[in-house]
């Protein structure tokens, strides 16, 4: 398995936490310390507390949106890695960060932040993206 | 000089460099390689040559706005810092995450994205912002 591929594979344990709701699976995935995260629209968030806490309220709304990934791109330089990816959430589409420190030989969370993309920039489906030229 | 407080003079040659419109302080700032980029509405840029393309073009505009930073939190874990900030843009609040990596003892950009706050939310005046609780 690769650098990247192992990568891959936490930021989709990432969102497999989020779509089951599963507290326990994203609190063992967020790293114990050096933490930060920018939900959609909020501010800064910092500190394991502080995030785990906003993903706790997020995991048990009924409302949580399905999301749906895409064009995941991996980028790793040693024990960090980043994934930058689409998530699309009903008509609207999001650019996300995530970030992640291998820590005892584990891919743990250290930040994620999810941006909208404004309306008539993003295209999701099969076509390349403009990041690719 | 803390690993902290040269990764917040990073930061700070970052806002100047984006202040001054002084494209080639952004290149020397930005690292050769690894490097992705979400500006806000935008979708992913990733690679240098995508990520200082979309700088050239808004440091070349004549409508770049002023950005008063405010609220900056250094998180670094050896080689690897990250800084959080809110970028006050006229009566816009945004959420910024900046990313650096020391490389060869000279912390170089390797990630940002900024995110509009939904309004309300945020709370850039003196008063503490909801992180700190």
């Amino acid at each position: 398995m690769t650098d990247e591929s192992s990568v891959l594979a936490a930021n989709a344990a990432f969102y497999a936490a989020f779509r089951a709701g599963d507290i326990e699976a994203m609190q063992r995935l967020w790293a114990e310390s050096g933490v930060s995260c920018i939900h959609p629209g909020w501010p800064v968030l910092v500190g394991r507390d502080s995030v785990m806490r906003s993903w706790q309220g997020i995991l048990r709304a009924e409302s949580r949106p399905a999301i749906d990934r895409r064009e995941e791109i991996a980028i790793v330089a040693g024990d960090e890695g980043r994934v930058l990816c689409l998530e699309v959430v009903g008509n609207a589409t999001l650019a996300a960060t995530n970030q992640f420190r291998r820590i005892d030989g584990v891919w743990r969370m250290t930040h994620h932040q999810a941006s909208l993309v404004a309306e008539g920039v993003a295209k999701p489906a099969s076509e390349p993206s403009r990041r690719l030229h």
